[in-house]
């Protein structure tokens, strides 16, 4: 009999910390997992699924402005936040009646507290004072918004979080934020009825994105009405008497709008969580140290997903679970690999991308071809709307391999998941160049593109 | 000087005949193309581009429906058929000077008129009586919907070819096939309100497809409201006193309906175009004879697209003049590639396939690796719409290659051109499962498959 509790004792219901203990309890071990909130962590109590959810209900209003241009007459339409909220909890609700369930399934422990570590090997539930002990602990407690402390008026701002649970929406708003979460809460408020206003301290929005990727978005958001003003922060926030906020800004003078938002970065959630006591590296964000295989310096402590500030996606901590079994409970050691990860931007249009932007590629190689379409949906054409996707493809021209694809526009994401599989199987432009064209599609753009747009030679355009 | 009044004269100005004439004469050939109708072909002027037209028309319904989950309430919605005619053939008319003016500015001479050959090197322009002559002839004519002559009341019945053009939108409509145009105008006039039914004399929907996209697609079609009837025919139409038309099938008894559009397969255009005075062989089906090269057994005289009944689809006659002009003009002899096409049927919900079905593929190989996933789209969990999303995977057990890819649901054709790219390009079942998932996608699904739902082995599922 083991001189531990639990064979594995879990810090944190999110992505990581679920699929860990489930998986882990369905290979026979002795697993408890400790959450102090609800399970389903960020992606879906408050990220990936509720945020994909308002998108869905922020587009409506183009969808009805569309159907004018096919023949359709709608009568008025009217939105209420109120029942989108209402809706959307309630899919949470059963998504997390869904995770529970799963670890249940599996024979997994479920404690409803928070968990602090105490030693390498044990764990204090704080709800009941309890100590317990395992022999292997993994940390996998995500990470918060930025509450950006040092801005006055700070706490007159909402995050994300507060955003999925507004009791009204408001007239106006105004997202501090070149992030993605920035973006698609724009867009979201935006295509709500919301008066929006995004404010950036760079030069573009979505930094390290392709070029055409940034320009293109916010060109396409200023075109919706979205107000975006780059090169500029807030420097204060204050209550008017009018009950609006007043917001001054370096650049742009005061801005009065009704709600403020602060999208600016995640940090790992990992103060008071007892890591000193248990000798547990963290860097200088906060972030827990781990090697290659999710081992922290204390040997039988882990961490998995935003904890470790490695790559902030609910797929990547899934993955780090994943090969944590296997390393651990399997007898095959498996690194998390962490290269051309796909992911998307739900942002209106939306981006998918995988792999290197132009301006990455263009240093990393010698040589880049740069295959570039730009062009009107063919939804739009009926529809009346000015909106264009661009595709592009990043060749490198040594040795033909595509090594970046980027999209804007309708479904980029669903793109970018396969366009994934190209770039991990080292597809070339050739075995893009021979694959027929579905018509009408989108995507036939991907491979019908036969020549380079430019290339571009030691860093110069040519 | 050339012997004859031409380099290339090309009768048709569809996909392939329009692609061949064009490319031949940016070589600085001296190109004619004769076209007795309308530039575009099949394609442009009546198939995949009003066809797709109609479909994003016919999915408003659902949109307005699926708002109401989302917060929104929408008011009496109205559809006016002739408001989406006249929206269509603005944007078909637009396309078609597009295409003209493409011709033009490579220099192509553009004779509006029917061409009938009179020898290996002659052709008759019907209108002015004139004979021209020319190196090489290219026959792009296409093909056109069987009108079932041998059915009694045919002429009462439309085909696709009218359904672009009705001037009122009837109460409701029989429509008698099976293949992707039959599914495809079914879903159209039910999502713009036309009482339907689709009558085909198979056991299933589809044939040749993957089964569970045929039996997936089935009873979605029904789920909607939709009537299928398999294993009939019609036997006779006559036109009612009442002005509706009465239907007599085998199984089925007599049905009443306002209109009955036949989608019964297509046919080369071959009749009266001078093969017999050229020399040009036909076989069983009224289609071109051609080799590996588009040549037929004239040596002078070379068919591309649908009127060779090879495979009828708009990128493939491209592809095939894109082949003739490497061969022709290009000192580079390059055979058509018909190999692993991707195709897309614009059903609702949508097809995309590439490769094998799973029946196909487990009689060539010895043992597949069977991955199928269902599950309920994110924006049906709000929108309360039963719907289902079928994905699947198909793998040769031997060397893991995926061989067969087929979705059914949302964006699922463009889906299918990417899948097209890990086909062609060799891409194994590993390829995907290394692939990270794009989270919350569709498409995640389809790398996120970790076992085999079951084998077939030797043709037996095990």
């Amino acid at each position: 009999m083991s001189q531990f509790d639990y064979d594995l004792f879990v810090i944190g219901g999110g992505s990581g910390g679920v699929r860990s203990a489930r998986v882990a309890a369905s290979l026979g071990k002795k697993v408890a997992i400790a959450e102090e909130y609800r399970f389903g962590g960020t992606c879906v109590i408050r990220g990936c699924v509720p945020k994909k959810l308002f998108v869905y209900a922020s587009q409506f209003h183009e969808h009805f402005e569309d159907a004018t241009g096919y023949g359709w007459t709608v009568g008025e339409t009217r939105f209420d936040w109120p029942s989108l909220i209402a809706a959307k909890d309630r899919e949470i609700a059963r998504l997390e009646g869904l995770y529970r369930k799963g670890l249940d399934n599996a024979g997994v422990e479920i404690l409803e507290t928070r968990a602090e570590l105490t030693g390498p090997h044990s764990v204090r539930l704080v709800k009941s004072g309890k100590q317990v002990t395992a022999e292997r602990i993994v940390v996998a407690v995500g990470g918060a918004a930025n509450p950006h402390a040092s801005l006055p008026g700070h706490e007159l701002c909402i995050s994300s979080n507060e955003a999925f649970h507004l009791e009204q929406l408001p007239r106006s708003i105004l997202i501090a934020g070149g992030g993605y979460i920035a973006v698609e809460f724009a867009n979201i408020f935006h295509g709500l009825g919301v008066d929006t206003t995004l404010i950036y301290r760079g030069a573009e929005i979505l930094s390290r994105f392709d070029h055409d990727m940034r320009r293109g978005l916010h060109e396409a958001m200023e075109a919706k009405g979205i107000r975006i003003l780059c090169h500029d922060h807030i420097q204060k926030v204050t209550k008017s008497a009018a009950g609006n906020l007043d917001v001054d800004t370096i650049n742009n003078g005061r801005l009065v709008v009704e709600q403020v938002m602060l999208a600016l970065g995640r940090d790992p959630n990992t103060a008071g969580l007892g890591l000193e006591a248990a000798g547990v590296e963290t860097n200088d964000r906060g972030a827990i140290v781990v090697d290659a295989y999710s081992r922290t310096n204390v040997p039988s402590i882990f961490a998995l997903g935003d904890v470790t500030d490695r790559v902030q996606l609910t797929p990547v901590a899934i993955h780090e679970a994943m090969c944590f079994i296997e390393t651990q409970y399997r007898n095959n050691p498996t690194s998390p690999d962490h290269d051309l990860i796909a992911t998307a931007v739900f942002s209106q249009p939306e981006i998918g991308t995988v792999g290197l932007s132009e301006e990455a590629a263009a240093k990393k190689f010698e040589e880049i071809e740069v295959y570039r379409a730009q062009f009107r949906p063919m939804k739009a054409t009926l529809s009346g709307r000015a909106e264009k996707m661009i595709m592009k493809l990043i060749v490198n021209a040594a040795d033909r391999k595509v090594v970046g694809a980027h999209i804007l526009g309708h479904d980029a994401g669903e793109m970018a998941q396969l366009l994934g599989i190209t770039l991990k199987a080292g597809c070339t432009k050739d075995d893009f160049d021979r694959t027929m064209a579905v018509h009408p599609t989108a995507a036939e753009e991907l491979v019908t593109m036969y020549a380079p747009s430019y290339r571009v030679r030691n860093g110069e355009r040519i």
